[in-house]
């Protein structure tokens, strides 16, 4: 089997932990599997250099920026390689350019992958070489190096698998799969087996930390499947793919939280076209971004409108909404920043009875107020006060009964 | 005017630094000439990742340590033309790979420049921008990324010195210019205004650190004037240049001095062809370097013979020198680890009359026993005992007169 490994920057933080990785590289290796590994930059190494450019100037260039924290994963990426040396395995260490990835101009620090150029890389696994790919990064076809973005090595990974057709992506973390929920908050929170790349996708975007959104999007496009493992134990992983004989399961698969929420409701707006327009360009163009929008029933042509946005927004949100208030003539707008947020996720829940009439129940139970509601094809959310989340989480996990194993 | 500036590890080793640099490289631009800037890694850098690579394996491969290494000079690069546009200088970083220097395959830790595609760099210059080039690193027509060996920041600034038709080469450094001798050792010690390629060649071979040779040699080669120059203070430099109105000059410029030297003589070799081979070739074999080579006159067809090393390597040397000595029919050798030397430089020196029974003389009056003398054009060494060195030093340049401006 072709497998793409991934090795986040806490997987090699120092030597020993890089060591680590090179002989679990060095198992598969042989075991008979052709392995590729991408590697993220060691620890904090990518904040560090950050840092640095601070201390230069407070606003560095993006061109530069990327110049400079690239070479974090080049670190890792031969430091890797080294060590799979040392213990036998014939490795190479390849910077983003020499794996092919390559990304358009002008998209610095948010690099898009262009096209991989995937014949280096298969000419060492041809060699008989295992090849260490510095993660995060690319060139553009003039030669500029370009980084994918925070967290984006799984980019880089995904998108060397897809190149190379390979079997299958490994996402090798300091947690061993994905939970029914944040074990840190309910201790019977309980590893799937398996998820559907579009109930990954909500639990990421509800919260949850494995894996960046583009990544999984793109696996899900050419059906790739991804395996979210530990990269310290031997354990049984997650595997995320597209679950077709799955569609009709119909139950609710994890539970996804977020305590960092606020929710401004601007009231009594005039409901006129282009009202969305005025309240949210000023938000986007100050780079707020904005989560979940909900605009109630209109009651003599007057509307009350609330979005959400992370708690560190809330203060430069609310410096532009008088001007906001202004320019759409609504009366007030009110504002609460100890929000969070609890979701069920499972694909058919949406379009299957009783799944809202639990979780509200459920929520009601405990005592927990809901501010709003807003549902996807496979998620329904309830925005709760902050304080309540971790209760929430822990009760849903009851009801829904996900400690038993499916 | 076209100027490459180099600036070393010590001159960008932190953030204040950083900034003094770009300030330096910011007033050159305001007056009107172009400079494109040579950066090395910032500090202890290289050395950082040197013992970083160690603590992962005892034998790191060349080719990763290269991919290692090279990440110290692209960070310093990013900071620096981060620096200049805080200041309000157009300035871009360029990798190796990006300012053009291509190497030859397979020299890794010790690259050669092949060719310099000057191209990025001149059109950077022509949109008005100030190049800040990863000095000590180049690329393979395979996009392989070759380092050019330790200290070579300084080949990097030269090649595209010569590569741009620049008027000036410009190593700023920590010392605002050559000296007579080490001004440590001799307080009276006089910075030179000028000094000619050869004697600095010289100068550089018996122990002095301000330049690389192989960037001299390239420098002399195409007649590239080579300005020694402070990057902390304003101070006038010392030019290095052809000078060829200085040949007829006949005067002692600098003392050199080295006070690592071992030396070793074989007895009573059979003085027959292939004796130099048989002595040499098992040290070259295990990279031991040798630098003075002397044989005194044969006497009843039995030579004597003596050579110098580096006080590091006298262990290995003696290790070797029984299975030497037998191969050779030698009689013995003796081993002597406590020397140094001490040289005078100077074009003409050597073709003048009295300079040698100068330096025969003072060394005598100050009691210093001379063990071998070694001569080339430009320069006459003593090896000596290595406790004399630094009286001999100030003994030679006070008989040489060195402290008077010229």
């Amino acid at each position: 089997m072709l497998v793409v490994q991934k090795y986040g920057g806490s997987s090699v933080a120092n030597a020993e932990l890089i060591r680590n990785v090179s002989r679990r590289i060095a198992r598969r290796v042989a075991a008979g599997d052709r392995v590729v590994a991408v590697v993220s930059a060691m620890g904090d190494t990518t904040d560090d250099l950050l840092a640095l450019a601070q201390s230069i100037t407070d606003e560095p260039n993006p061109r530069e920026l990327d110049m400079l924290v690239a070479t974090g994963e080049q670190v890792s990426c031969a430091l890797v390689a080294m060590a799979l040396q040392a213990i036998g395995v014939d490795a190479v260490s390849l910077t983003g350019q020499q794996a092919g990835i390559f990304t358009g101009s002008q998209q610095h620090q948010a690099g898009r992958v262009s096209r991989v150029e995937g014949d280096r890389v298969r000419q060492e696994l041809e060699a008989g070489r295992t090849p260490v790919v510095a993660g995060f990064q690319g060139i553009t076809e003039d030669f500029e190096i370009v980084t994918l973005g925070r967290g984006a090595s799984d980019l880089t990974g995904i998108v060397l698998a897809i190149a190379l057709g390979a079997d299958r992506y490994e996402n090798c973390k300091d947690v061993t799969g994905i939970y029914t929920t944040d074990p840190r908050i309910e201790p019977l929170a309980r590893q799937l087996k398996d998820i559907t790349y579009e109930e990954m996708l909500e639990l990421a975007t509800q919260g949850s930390q494995v894996m960046h959104n583009r990544a999984v999007e793109l696996a899900s496009v050419y059906n790739l499947p991804i395996m979210v493992t530990s990269s310290m134990v031997d354990a049984p992983g997650t595997l995320i793919h597209g679950g077709t004989e799955l569609e009709e399961r119909n139950r609710v698969r994890a539970i996804a939280h977020d305590t960092d929420v606020a929710k401004v409701t601007v009231r009594q707006v005039p409901d006129r076209p282009g009202i969305a327009a005025h309240i949210f360009e000023p938000l986007a163009e100050a780079g707020i971004s904005v989560d979940t929008i909900v605009q109630n029933a209109s009651d003599h042509n007057l509307t009350d409108l609330t979005f959400t946005i992370g708690r560190k927004d809330l203060k430069r949100t609310e410096a532009l909404m008088p001007s906001i208030c202004q320019s759409v003539g609504a009366g007030s707008y009110v504002a609460n920043g100890e929000l969070g947020k609890v979701s069920i996720v499972g694909v058919g829940i949406q379009t299957a009875h009783g799944y809202a009439a639990r979780m509200f129940r459920t929520l009601y139970d405990a005592g927990i107020n809901i501010e709003l509601i807003t549902t996807s094809e496979i998620r329904l959310t309830c925005i709760i006060e902050a304080a309540k989340v971790h209760d929430a989480v822990r009760a849903l996990h009851a009801a829904f009964e996900l400690e038993k194993a499916e």
